[in-house]
Formats: C-alpha cells, sequence, structure tokens
C-alpha cells in the first residue's frame, strides 16, 4: 500500500492556486484529482497511513456556517496527509470582539496557514479572501452558489462505480433553486461529458437562462427515463424565503418527487441513487431505497468526500510549480 | 521505553470486536488489557513516545451527554498512539438537521471511521449501533447501565497497588443504584476474584435481586470491616427522579457516608480510597482524605484512565484474527 | 532546513520550570527564548516540519476566558513541535458539574500533562496551580495582570526587524492601564536595554507608582519624538469598571490618540507600529497605517506569536536539568 505509485500530475503541469468553483480547475486538473481521490481512497480501504505529505503544512478550518459533515470531512482529510490542522470556533472567535472577517482571516494566514478552508452563508466570500490572503483558499460552500469539493466527491464515487462520466445520464431531482451542490455538480458532470438534467417542480428550478445544457422535467416518470443515475437533493427548507415556499416545498413533495425502488423503475435496470446528505428520509427519499446496498452510493458518498478532500489538499499544496513558488511569497 | 516488550495477547487470541459491555470480555482478555494498560503506563511515566500502533486509523468521539474527564482521556489515548482522532461537536451535528442517531454514526462510519467511541443517556444505544455499523464501537457510558472502560481502569489501578485483585475485599460506597460505574466495577471486579460489597442506604440500593454475589451494609462501620479497598461513588443528583430523593440523598449524607479518615479506620490499616470523579468534595468524601497522597488513589485513576483506554483501543483495532479480517468487510 | 544548528543553550542552563511573569527568566533565558523563535520562525516561513522534540508529550490548553487567537497561537505551536494537543472546552467542562478549579487541573495533570497552558480572569491563578500541580504552567493572561508569551512574542518581532532592542526607543500608547500586555511588554523591554514610554490621557494611565523607569507623556506630539517603534493598545472596554470610563474612553479617543501616518510623523522616519490585536479600527489605528507593509508589524506579531510560543514551550519542556529531573516527580 505504502509504495501505491502516485497518478502522474496533469500534462499541462498543476496550476490552481485557490479551490472555488469547479470552473477554476482544467479539464486536465479534474481527472488528476479524480485519479488522486482514487489513489487515497486505497489507503483508506485498508486503514493505511497514507504518504505524509503535508507534514509541516498547517490547514485551518474556518466554518461560519455550521455544517458538521463537512468539516469532520475536511479535517480528517488533512490529518490523514500529515497536516497540522485547527478547527475556528467561529461563534467564539475574535468576529464577535468586533474584529471583521478580513482581519480574521488574515490573522489565521499569518498564524502560518498554507490553506484555509471557509464556508460562510454569503456567496463570493472566498473569492474576496483568496485576493486579500497569502494562502490557497478552499470554498466549502458558499450559501447556495458553489460547493465544488462535492462536485469532486460526487465524480470520483460515480467514476468509481461507472469507471467514467461520459456518456452517463444523470439526473438531479428536487431542490435545485436553493442548492449549490446541484450547480457546482452540473457544471462539472457536464465537463466530464456526462448528459445532466434537473427533474422538479417549476417552482423549485433556477432561472431559465441558468444551466442552459441541461434539459428540465417536471416528473421522474420522464426525467429518469434513461438515467445511470438518480441524485436527491436535500430539501433547503432554511434558505427559502417564505412560510409559502416551505409549504409548497414540503406538500406532497413526496409524493410526486420523492424517490423509492418504486420511482427508479422509470430509470436503467442497473441505476445507482445518490444523495449530498443529511437526508430529509420520507421527504426526498424512502428508508427502503436510501439504505439498499445495492442501488445507494450515498455512503459511498461520505466515503469519497475525504479521498476526494485529500486529492484537493495535496494537489493545492504540493502539486505545482505554482504552489512551490507561491509558498512563501509575502510570508511576514 | 521504546523497546520493552508488549504483553502476549491472550492464550485463546483476541476475539471481541466491540467494547459494550465487561461481560463481553472472556477473563484472559481482561488480564490482557490489564497487562496492556501497565505496559501503556510505563510509556505515559516516562513521558515516552508510545509505538504508533494505529497510525492510518481513524477513531471519532461521539458523546451526546457531555463528559469532559473521559472524552479527553479517550482523546488523549487515541493520540498517544497515532490514530487520527475526531471529536463530533454533537450540539453543533447535524443531528439537529432532522438527521437520525443511526445515520449520523453511518456517516462517521463510512468516513472511514475504524472505531467510535460513544456515550449517550440512553441505555443500550451503543448496542444498537454495534449491530448496525461496520466498525468497532466502545461504550463510553450509557445512562445507568454500564461504564466498562471505567472498570477496567479501576481495575489496573487497583493491581498497580495490591498487584492482583484476588481476594481483596472492596467497599463500593454510596449512590450504587444510580451509577453505572458501580455496576460495571462490581461485575469486573468479582470475576477478578475480588469480594465486593455494596455499602449505603438502603433507597440509594439496587434492586435485591440485582448483582446476587455483592453483599450490602447500611453503615460504614459494619460495611468497611477488613475492605482493602473503599469506592466513593458520585452521588447522581441529575439522575434521582424526584426532589425528595434528591434531599433524601444529600440530607445528613456527609454524616453517615461521607469518607474522612476517621471512617477509613473501620477498614484495614493499609486500605486505600477511590473515586471515579468528577468528587462532591464534602458530601461522599472530605478534603483532607480526598488529597491524602498516602491513602488516595483518586488522581491515580485518572492516569490509569488514559493507559487503560490505549490498552483497549490498541486491543480492539489491532488485536486479533477477527478485527484484521472485519477491518475492510462492506467498506463502502 | 531540518539541519539548522538549534541556537546553544542559556551559559548557566534552562532552570525555568514555569512561565508566569517574565521576570521569572533569567536575561540569559528571555535570549535563548529569542533565538529559538528565530530558529523556529525558519521552520515555519519554509512551511518545513520542525524536530518533533516533543513527541510523547502532553499540551493542555485551558482557557477559562475565550481568546481565539492565543488559543489557536498555542495549539499550533504543540502540534507543529509533535506534542499531543488537548483543547478543554471549558464551557462544557466538569467545573460545571460543581468540580473546582483546582480539581480540574490536577485532574488534567494527573491524565499525563506536561504542560498547562492557562488564561483566567482572575490575576495569580496560574500562580496558584503551579504550586499544586507537578506539570509546567505557562500564563497565557491572567486578567490585567501578566501575559508573558506576548512579551516575547513582541519582542521577537522587534528584534526581527532591528536586529535588537538595545537603545531602541518604543512608545505604547493608549488603555495602559487596563492592558496586561503593556506591563509585561514594558518589563521585558526595559530588560533588553529599550527606552519605554507610556503615551496617553491620564486616565488610563496605571498608578502613579507603578513602572518607575517609564516616562509618561499625553500627547502624541511629545511621546513619539524619536520613536523607533509605537505600539497600539487594545481599548479594554470590557475590563472598564463603569460607562462614565468607557465613554471617557472612546469619546474624541481617536482625534487624540489614534495612530495615523500622520501621527507617524512625530516618531523617527522609519519607525513601525504594531498592535496586540485585535484591532478596533478606526478607534486606535486607522485603516490604512494598520494595513501598510511597510509600517506595520501587526501580522507579523501573529507569525512570531506562533514561532515564540514554539520556543517557550520547547525549553519549558525539553531545556534543561531542572525540566527532566522534575518531569517524574510524583507522577500517579
Amino acid at each position: 500500500m505504502e509504495n501505491a505509485p502516485r497518478p502522474a500530475p496533469p500534462p499541462g503541469g498543476w496550476s490552481a492556486r485557490h479551490l472555488l468553483s469547479v470552473d477554476d480547475l482544467s479539464r486536465d486538473e479534474v481527472r488528476h484529482l479524480l485519479d488522486l481521490a482514487e489513489h487515497y481512497a486505497g489507503y483508506l480501504r485498508a486503514g493505511a497511513q497514507a504518504p505524509r505529505r503535508l507534514a509541516g503544512k498547517t490547514q485551518i478550518n474556518l466554518f461560519f456556517e455550521s455544517s458538521t459533515r463537512t468539516n469532520l470531512s475536511f479535517e480528517l482529510a488533512g490529518k490523514k496527509l500529515g497536516a497540522d490542522v485547527i478547527n475556528v470556533p467561529v461563534a467564539a472567535s475574535s468576529v464577535n470582539k468586533g474584529e471583521g472577517l478580513v482581519d480574521t482571516a488574515q490573522t489565521l494566514a499569518a498564524m502560518g496557514a498554507h490553506i484555509l478552508i471557509v464556508r460562510h452563508s454569503e456567496p463570493g466570500v472566498q473569492e474576496a479572501l483568496a485576493r486579500r490572503l497569502d494562502c490557497a483558499v478552499v470554498n466549502a460552500g458558499d450559501g447556495a452558489h458553489e460547493h465544488p469539493t462535492q462536485a469532486l466527491l460526487d465524480a470520483a464515487t460515480i467514476r468509481s462505480v461507472f469507471g467514467s462520466l461520459e456518456g452517463r445520464v444523470i439526473a438531479i431531482c428536487g431542490d435545485v433553486k436553493h442548492s449549490r451542490v446541484a450547480g457546482s455538480d452540473a457544471r462539472l458532470f457536464v465537463r466530464l461529458g456526462a448528459e445532466v438534467r434537473f427533474v422538479g417542480p417549476a417552482h423549485l428550478m433556477p432561472p431559465a437562462n441558468d444551466f442552459p445544457s441541461v434539459a428540465r422535467y417536471d416528473s421522474l416518470e420522464t426525467g429518469l427515463a434513461g438515467a445511470d443515475i438518480v441524485m436527491a437533493l436535500r430539501m433547503q427548507f432554511e434558505r427559502m424565503s417564505c412560510d409559502a415556499e416551505r409549504e409548497a416545498a414540503s406538500a406532497r413533495y413526496f409524493e410526486e418527487y420523492g424517490l423509492t425502488h418504486a420511482s427508479l423503475r422509470f430509470a436503467k435496470a442497473n441505476a445507482r441513487v445518490m444523495h449530498p446528505g443529511p437526508m430529509n428520509r420520507g421527504v426526498e427519499i424512502d428508508d427502503a431505497l436510501a439504505d439498499d446496498p445495492e442501488r445507494s452510493l450515498i455512503l459511498r458518498q461520505v466515503f469519497y468526500g475525504v479521498a476526494a478532500r485529500m486529492a484537493c489538499l495535496d494537489a493545492l499544496l504540493t502539486g505545482g510549480i505554482r504552489a512551490e513558488r507561491d509558498s512563501d511569497r509575502n510570508r511576514p
């Protein structure tokens, strides 16, 4: 295990300094990350110590929006590679002593952070930080906008089952409008050659001009026809702007759009289901399907979450000439 | 130190996959854990790095009931052996996004956890998780039911002073009824050949049919006669069901049952006192006795807590054929 | 990097067992810590793994007053040297189960802590603990009293720019009365040969008999004349005893005492500004000066915070004959 060969770097070298959006990555960089994710999945499966490529590096997790799952996944990923990982308890942090977001982040960077993992409810915060800070910044979710590592882990999960996304039909179902996962996933999957569809009621669809290459369906029967992958989204009740919207969302949602073994019959015979979690059981998906090891990839997504984040941390911090050149720029 | 020989495995091999109750362990397995605890105590005393036998392994601490002391002890134990240790902040976790206990635990297991340390106020939660999850589960306390690592650390503490528990007389005093420590301790000590007694007022004794091999005394004078060890229990005010019970518990409790140098004169000349902590000073025990280095083993219990938990983690994760065979079963 | 020679120990050997006040250290010990801080700054700048001199050692951070910045800095410092670092969540700790401060600290020490980092709002708590506990104690701030590692990191920062503090003029401006930083800094800087001044309104000055060797000025114009370093203090609104004091403090404070490029013209041509953070921008200092890389050492202070704390941990735990002799004294 210790001697498994590391995947070759992308042909043109690794150049991304930050990971703010899946669109920042070249197609070769994406492929490299997926190869690396599979590489690290091997260590995780064997319970073997991965090479400590990030020994001496400092990773700071700064989550302004609580997300236990994503935070733990990044924490584990960094520790597995030997990084010194610090979680900032935001509720108790200096932000409360009147210090602003940028000062807090600059202070963390000045402590010697090589990489900052940031979740924030406001779109674009990570980009603003990346422009100001002298360390790598990873977007771990910014409002309903982007969630690039989720897209990468979903792609790695699909590849681990289907070999490739090329030509696969992927139906993303439910609350597309409020989901950062749907957007990041759709853009990445299309670039990797998949056919992506959005399936759900009209009031949960994004504006008509967004995602021109994604077809829209308002019934599972038509939307799932020929699908290899059916992905349920979490109903983002907390991002809906009014009660009416919330009620419309839950009222009879499960009857029409909830995923079950029955609805999966519209898809291909060997179709698999995914869900970014945490699930609202009985709303987006029923228990029998969520827990069916033949059909559900949901726990596999969690597993590839750690592997894909190991890949991202490794590539950003050790991946290329630019990372090396930049690493000491302006250190205080 | 680095070359201290590791104790031999139990003659029949190590077979326990989980640690839910002290009754799950064979007598040979218990002896092996006590030997291992003493082995690791040596490293801790010397401030020397123990062999990193758990490098690459992931330990996740999931405490639904707050218990700083036990949580820190497990955290230290895992880190000392090189595991990647994660504390899940339960208050902020997905359980609050409507995700249930089993989903949360399954998600943590899917992240690559090899061992889950669980404390919960409800008896039996850990057993239910152990049946569902594909990783080792340790019961770090389930309500008033079981606390197996406390029993093991108490046994290791006693052995470090008296050499063995065989034939020793151990008086467990106070609120036996609401204590998970008393039950786990009593069952383990009896199996290791000690004579165990419960000492306290009738309303704090467990039902008459429980613990048939443990004699009961309602005064320190009779209960401590001939005792080698006198263990005070924490008065579990928080587990008592009504105010009347609480008042009865504290009213004049110290006068009748509080441990002092005076009450210790009923016991053997070299008797020692123990307490699982945190102490209610002036209720279960007075300051002079609690802080008497000649008599009190209370801080030594804390010290052996880390060593005994290192032993448990090590044995469960690297101890045997079954652990190896199971370790990758059903990894996603 | 891995082979950079470690600075020689102080001529008389290292003898401090605790770090409670800068006055506990001999001048040679201070110099050694500053040399070590510079040594570790090299590793941090390079993102290189420092020698894991604290492998097997346990560091416990016990912050009764929340201070994200100082806590993270100590946490990183310990991890960089390979220590097992534990943060005690005080809000949730046994202190709330009725266990007192000393019992909590003794329990942590008994868990095998080699060093306890303590912040508390009450002056002298750390000294009381140091007398009782069998491990090293570091004062990470006790009310308005002492903050020795801040003084050391400030000295290390100044030395990294000016080579030495000998003969330098350092003006400490603002709320001296409520600042533990001002006192610790002033005493250390004077011992290192600097001329120290306090600059601010009379009601924010300490009692007249304190700090006899520090001159006092009530205007920036006179106080900054000839200064090499101008240090703004955080306005400690939270330590002021009444609203009147608070109002007096903020009313027109910035106009008279706020640091700007204009006020810096009173000082030497190449003068630099410092601030212990977190800043109240627009109160003690304006944005243009705080963020001017030619003038501001504020982020460099944060960086040297980690390096200086690495130096302290290393020296206290591995520094000398006394540390070795004491390390196992009375282990339970």
